[in-house]
């Protein structure tokens, strides 16, 4: 457990994002009484790879917090990736600020990141991988807007192979009593099986489905998603599945009156507009939640006192993962560390099985 | 009129845009008055075509009130416009700030973000169209350096055609008493006669003039502007044009000895450098009276409670706006608003005239 | 002596910097006393060149101080540069702000900004030529982490002909008594003669040495730079260069126990990492410190009443310098202006030695 930087949310227990999360509930509900909690700190944010409603959302959070913000978004047009490791930029940053939040397009990056630092680095997204933040605002939002959140029936549509964000949701709406997942996909991209694996443990269930009409009228909350070009192979396939799911005002008819339409943003084309005066839309307040998850999770970070190791897994001599886009294999100093999962191994910077 | 936003100066009536103008006065003499006037409030500069004064004159507007601000200033190196509408970044930003200044090429768009807002919208230039913060800022320049405005002979040199902060200074003056304008333009950069229609129909007066030469003596303003290459069609005009007026020490000889020069910045080549050290040339003082009139409309915006209806013209069904840099050509769901006045009917969007 | 700027290290007494040097080290005992004391200011970080850690190490420091940023990094995506002379952009943002910090590819660039500002300017670097802030930020490490300068061993490792860090660290450190400098480079990078004529007269000693083995071991302070790629004329002799130096454990098991060690960084292969975990490795040490640095000199200019005369040389019409890199060959404006020290005229701007 990495208590002192938010790497992956599964580094922390139930109680720990749980606290997290109540915390930001309490601020939506006086933010006022936090203006200043963060007065005198400063956060800095490093945008190896741009990201701006990510950054924009850290910005506010720390603003409203009373601190203030420093950072790039730019490394290619900006001077910090000239021949300096991630490790020497993270060593002098985190000797200037409090809290560190960073991107990377490399997996791994972040948590490569942290070993360096000396201040609590959060992870605003490393590649395809982790984006923890992003979890904790669907669950400030369905705290805000649900209450409890056990005995649920939770859609989740869209991109259920690729999708990190979906898999984090997963694993953390897991931790919760009797929750009845629909997964609503193309058979091509289905939730891989350690994700059904995950819910079959809790004691939670899955069904799969085909569309939107069959599952919506049992839902209490649909969790839509944007199909990512970028995961693809080729464009082919993107097109292929890009506009299968689009959620209009017709099939929200056939919804509850209390249903929680909750998407990421941005979104492309599967949500109409018309659907955005519906009281069951919210995605643009869970943005507005972001803020509050992430001005929680700064606060939390910034009281922090714990200095646990940031690395749990066996290093062992130079070894470099398998996966080309890990960040074992770009960033010297940055060796192969293997968890150990009953039979299976895993690269602990970018999750990847590996082979004995 | 739309009191909660500032897209055109034409939306407020005299006594609400003298109401922003006395309130930059009074800051100018009082500054540290408001200090703390804007505490806890975040400004976002959405910056879709880079600005860079416009924007540091905005963020140190924010600054001075005590304020914080977030934004971004090139959406091509940023992730803002991957495939996401105008409306749902306004949607997101809105809910992440309270006062949003939006600049963008293309006319238009600010009216049609300001209508997806959920805070007030200041128009930091749309495309050619408007500048609104630029006239405020002549207008204080005005009050501050010459007191009453009415009964004065004011000067206008360069490209009356297509300056759209010419356009938008004679609309306001217009409201004074016995203002008499002394176009100085070639031929080819005439004041078009809807503007001149204007002046006509407030009682006010004109005459055209071909130099500065012959009109310097009476002026108790000159108002210098660039001639801007961009609003060309061809090189070899905009070559013919650019050179013709240029202010020296010379002219000035024969100025009076308390002519105020102004000019909105930057300048290229039509005030010699030796000219600034001249007492009448007010044109750096004049970027610094810009900071209190941004002040004062951001002070006055984050304090108003309306929430009128940001389109007053009809919108017909799917119909589009012939001019092609209008945004209803490029943001879905905006569809033309037609205004009508008199015989003549007016894009609301670009102010472009429309066939019947 | 231009107090009011802070452009070359030179233009200070010795009771000048030192008096910056002492504040930065009271700072560093008890940051929060100076948490506020530049409450309410701006400072514009106006970077013609990226910089990014440069850049960030002063927005630390306003911060630090309470007080805000606004600025550019990026001129050619922005639209700064257009067509606008530097004294003009000067001219305009010092209207906005209380102190600016520039940095420009140019030499010279920085001294010709200052004499159009309204407000003091800071040299964040001016191409090749000075980085006095860095020279500051080395001047307080040695303080705190080494007391009394006087009577010391200094090792200069690198690039000696064109490091400009290590020339203005040489012509501060001659004002303490009995320093005696060791000359670690290539015959190929030695130190310039009027560098060494410096020492000399300065009642100073130094040495030149082909190795760090045969000097470190009686060294108190070793102070590594690196070998910039840009300083070179060609690829080759750069290749030949890189790798000359490079201090590993090995050679710090001669070293005494309480050596100090700097580096300016961002440093590339000449320290290897296994260093960073030795007490004597100071370098992420250094560059906070570099925050304290910047923090006493900007309130220190902050307060500054001063209004000297910025150029001190003789301007002879219309004639430029002759190093092409020179700013007085690229700002209108701008002549040459002549420094004659003994026998010898320099370009003010640029530090060129001219012909007679």
């Amino acid at each position: 457990m990495r208590k002192n930087h938010l790497i992956d949310l599964c580094d922390l227990t139930r109680e720990q994002w749980e606290e997290i999360v109540d915390l930001a509930v309490q601020i939506s509900q006086n933010p006022s009484a936090y203006a200043e909690a963060g007065k005198g700190k400063i956060l800095a944010t490093l945008f190896y790879e741009p990201s701006t409603r990510t950054k924009m959302s850290f910005q506010t959070a720390m603003f409203r917090l009373g601190g203030n913000v420093i950072g790039f978004d730019n490394p290619q047009t900006s001077s910090v990736s000239k021949g300096e490791s991630l490790a020497d930029t993270l060593k002098i940053v985190s000797g200037y600020v409090d809290v560190i939040a960073m991107r990377h397009s490399i997996e791994g990056a972040v948590l490569a990141a942290a070993q360096a630092a000396d201040c609590p680095v959060i992870n605003a997204g490393d590649g395809g991988h982790l984006h923890p933040t992003q979890t904790l605002t669907d669950l400030v939002t369905l705290r805000i807007e649900l209450g409890d959140l056990n005995h649920r029936v939770i859609g989740i549509c869209g991109d259920l192979k690729n999708g990190r964000t979906v898999h984090s949701l997963i694993n953390t709406l897991c931790h919760y009593q009797d929750i009845e997942f629909v997964l609503i996909s193309t058979p091509e991209l289905l939730l891989p099986a350690r994700f059904k694996e995950v819910i079959h443990r809790s004691g939670c269930r899955y069904r799969e489905v085909l569309s939107i009409e069959e599952a919506i009228a049992e839902l209490d909350v649909l969790y839509m998603t944007r199909i990512q070009k970028e995961r693809f192979t080729s464009l082919e396939l993107y097109n292929q599945q890009k506009n299968v799911y689009v959620l209009d005002s017709a099939k929200l008819c056939l919804a509850k009156p209390e249903l929680k339409i909750l998407h990421p943003l941005p979104r492309v084309d599967e949500i109409e507009p018309s659907v955005d005066t519906d009281p069951r839309a919210l995605y643009f307040k869970q943005a507005r939640y972001g803020v509050f998850a992430r001005m929680a999770l700064i606060l939390t970070l910034l009281s922090s006192q714990n200095k646990e190791a940031v690395l749990h897994g066996n290093t062992a001599g130079d070894t470099r993962c398998p996966n080309p886009n890990c960040i074992t294999n770009l960033e010297e100093g940055t060796p192969l560390s293997v968890i150990r999962e009953g039979d299976q191994s895993y690269c602990e910077y970018c999750d990847s099985p590996l082979k004995d």
